[in-house]
């Protein structure tokens, strides 16, 4: 195989593996055998066991210059034997993404920017939103716009409109940024795991509506914002990352929805890049974040 | 009346006033006007004026060698004026407080060790506990203890005891540090707004039980502690201050517990010394701190 | 007078006062019967005494329908009695503000998008920079750009064309977002007071170039930002905002570059609307700030 | 050997191992080998290696019942072949250490109480003050207390006195808690490692004497502590840990003292803490936290 593809072998890789199993004893000796009989040198490995799931979890940055066909054979038969789910990466590959919006433009901007100049590994295949309000802020990143408006009749077409998009453009991650719209079950289970929403609170504070008035009214002291993966069960999906900032009495509803915009776009752009870099592993109703 | 008090005027004495009253033109001059007239030498102040309670709220630092009295006086009619809610007491003067706890030593130990090393000023009166584990403790740092254990039966009895230490010794601050046992409605309306109470979670989230392991549960990754008044509404008193702390998948239970004592004793001891500093004031169901 | 000017008593306006003077006994009396006496209803207001200077700070957010120029005569009146330095605006009027970059468009862009979407109490007069790439930035925001080149040579003509621009554009306020070159001592002291940067370091460490490499090379577990008043005195200048962000031993220079970008926004934000709403008053080598 | 110590392999121990070598392919796989032959499970591991010095760096927990001496023989095997720097310990055995402390105590009690009440992984072999204040501190938990005053005559003796302790009590660990007095080279150089000092500042800014008052003087908005190694370099030794408090205009450098005491025994708390759980390794003038 390696004189069929002599250019893989020509100059190192740089691969990302993460992968999560049954927990027993040998998995890292069992993965790093196989990285290790491929020249693979690591740079960077995290693992942690939870004892409350019993699952063990890997994250490993490697160097080789072995041709990545042979390398995944043989990671092939080490997942075989631990009943493990794997993905295997090259470091720093751009994952295709649609990002989803309504009128509020501070969280897709903030991820289109970092997309730009900042090294945030995704590229836009596109945004959608059910407003037109942003396509002029999209196309000033060259990123295609898709009106999709839902209204309580048009749904369902526009979900399949939707699912068209993802399907076209080989979608691997949909970021809701800000999409004030909730997805049907069907299209959280085919999306699952791939599927993150910001949630403009410190979740289990404030679900559903208005979670700045909900938070003005019962004076905290500080208002927060959730990154998590979207599940059917609405607000209770795996959450990826939180924050807070701190607000004082003088605060209206309206300083505390601003202030709450920058941590709302901050914790998605560290939950899009934890994900995109293969940093995120489910555990059950929470994560693993190898950061 | 200055011959009637010479020593009241022989030096400046450095008070605090605190008010609130319902918001109208005119209140700031009038009681600026108030301590002008003594002689009064503005060292700090803040005023609010919430738009949505339709409340005033001031606080000032002033001092003045004037007597006391001729100052209160004046102050009185300027209260009656404008419908305050007001207080009028010496910078740093020690508030007398009775500290209750259960079995957990942080709070209770922050609170003496900030008291007599770092210029809380409180006067720790007692010590009240249901179970005898922290006398030592408590007799370490000099403060009387009270062991006064709680059952169904016993509770009434327990919290008579309780009222009677706090008439007896003119006790005008309870702090509940981690004391595991919930107070009556009649007691709670016997001392509201002289309770603080720390709740080891982020309300509103994590009402009740066990936050930590209702936390750890939903794979939250901050967790937080809340300092707030005591109202007969469990969980619902306005809140003074809350702050949180990072947690990972690698915490378990206990982790986080251990770090969640951290984040209670920091938000217990600004609580208590704002509110000994006279910089909380209750504004419907929040708090207003100028801190 | 206000026969003359019918339609400025027609509504109230909400005003906001700014001003520092010697500290003396009265201050607070004086300023506020001269609102009380044009119907202001102070609707928030902060003072401060600093002992180590002698100077008293305060600002008044103040709500009154009578005519500006009385409210004017009245205040200046007391100003002088006090020998105040002072400022009245309208709460929210936009200050004219130029933004110097380079070619880092973190802060420019940051600054754009809060002034259009936020709420950012600033009109942007221009972009200057000294390279050409931010030019598709600025105009995307409908701002007019001047692309400005220094050299040791051409320094004096760059300057003179940045006051031209200044002067022509009534500029109240330069911001330096990531401006890479030094202003000279003329500059400084023709914009005392009126000019804030944003350094890439919690000052005072790592002053000079290149302060993430410094900063990695020490092994610093925090990375930081400081946005100060530009004075003669390189980096020395009041410091009006600080905040930091935790690295890690496996964040390279580069990395630490790409966090402190978020630091620096979010505290060139910060210190820019502060500013904008009379928030910071300079004392000596310090700043007070009524946020 | 197993016959020899038939109690060792009666149950699994749980194990930490922390190690640095110079990177190159194969050491997790030489590692995990060691210990997957030895019946180990790993619960936790992280690695790392440093592109800027070159070298490897890796901590793992794991659980075996495997005699320690086979374990400690497969590893010297390994360390051999690759230059191995390596310590194996049992998770959670107290480490033996020396607190130094002058006259302020918040950071000795914070110390000690974590030590009895929160799981610190340290056991008290002594108290060493230059001054006698801090005695019945000492005492209350039972930790024997030694006053060695130091003058610029007396400090070759007093040294001698301190390294006696070491001796003696075989001293893992020493902890300077605000020992206001600095090592000399030759203690520096002896204790090179196991030597923790909190600086009260965020270094590298207000290096030296009194940096309250230098931070107060230059006008921070933030002030900060640091734990690092003490080396003969003062004030340069490896960083471990470092955090900050806000402070505002109205703190003066009394209330600064107050603030950064809280950040002060924080920052040396964690720091003790990774210590004593072998989470921190030197890698050149910066250190590796696996936290």
């Amino acid at each position: 195989m390696t004189t069929a593809e002599p250019s893989a072998t020509a100059s190192a890789e740089h691969l990302v593996l993460a992968l999560s199993c049954p927990d027993q004893p040998g998995i890292v000796h069992a993965v790093s055998g196989a990285l290790a009989e491929h020249g693979g040198n690591i740079t960077e490995s995290q693992q942690f066991g939870d004892p409350s799931t019993g699952l063990f979890f890997m994250r490993v940055q490697v160097e080789t210059a072995a041709p990545r066909a042979d390398l995944e054979a043989a990671l092939s038969a080490v997942a075989r034997r631990f009943g493990m789910t794997w993905k295997l990466d090259r470091v720093g590959r751009p994952v295709r993404t649609l990002i989803m919006a309504s009128k509020d433009p501070h969280c897709l901007v903030d991820l289109l920017f970092r997309q730009r100049f900042q090294g945030l590994p995704i590229e836009v295949v596109g945004v959608v939103a059910n407003h037109p309000d942003l396509e002029p802020i999209a196309r000033s990143y060259d990123a295609p716009f898709h009106h999709i408006p839902v209204t309580r009749e048009t749904k369902p077409d526009a979900e399949r409109a939707l699912l068209d998009i993802v399907h076209a453009g080989d979608v691997e991650l949909v970021v809701l940024a800000r999409y004030m719209q909730i997805l049907s079950d069907e299209v959280c289970t085919e999306l699952a795991g791939n599927v993150i929403n910001i949630h403009h609170s410190f979740l289990p504070s404030f679900k559903g509506a208005r979670p700045y008035a909900q938070a003005h009214g019962r004076g905290v002291k500080l208002i927060g914002a959730t990154a998590h993966y979207v599940t059917a069960d609405l607000d209770e999906g795996p959450i990826i990352e939180q924050d807070v900032e701190r607000v004082t009495h003088s605060d209206d509803v309206g300083e505390m929805v601003a202030r709450g915009q920058d941590v709302e776009r901050r914790v998605l752009a560290r939950a899009v890049r934890w994900h995109a870099e293969h940093r995120v592993l489910v555990d059950g109703r929470r994560t693993v974040v190898f950061s």
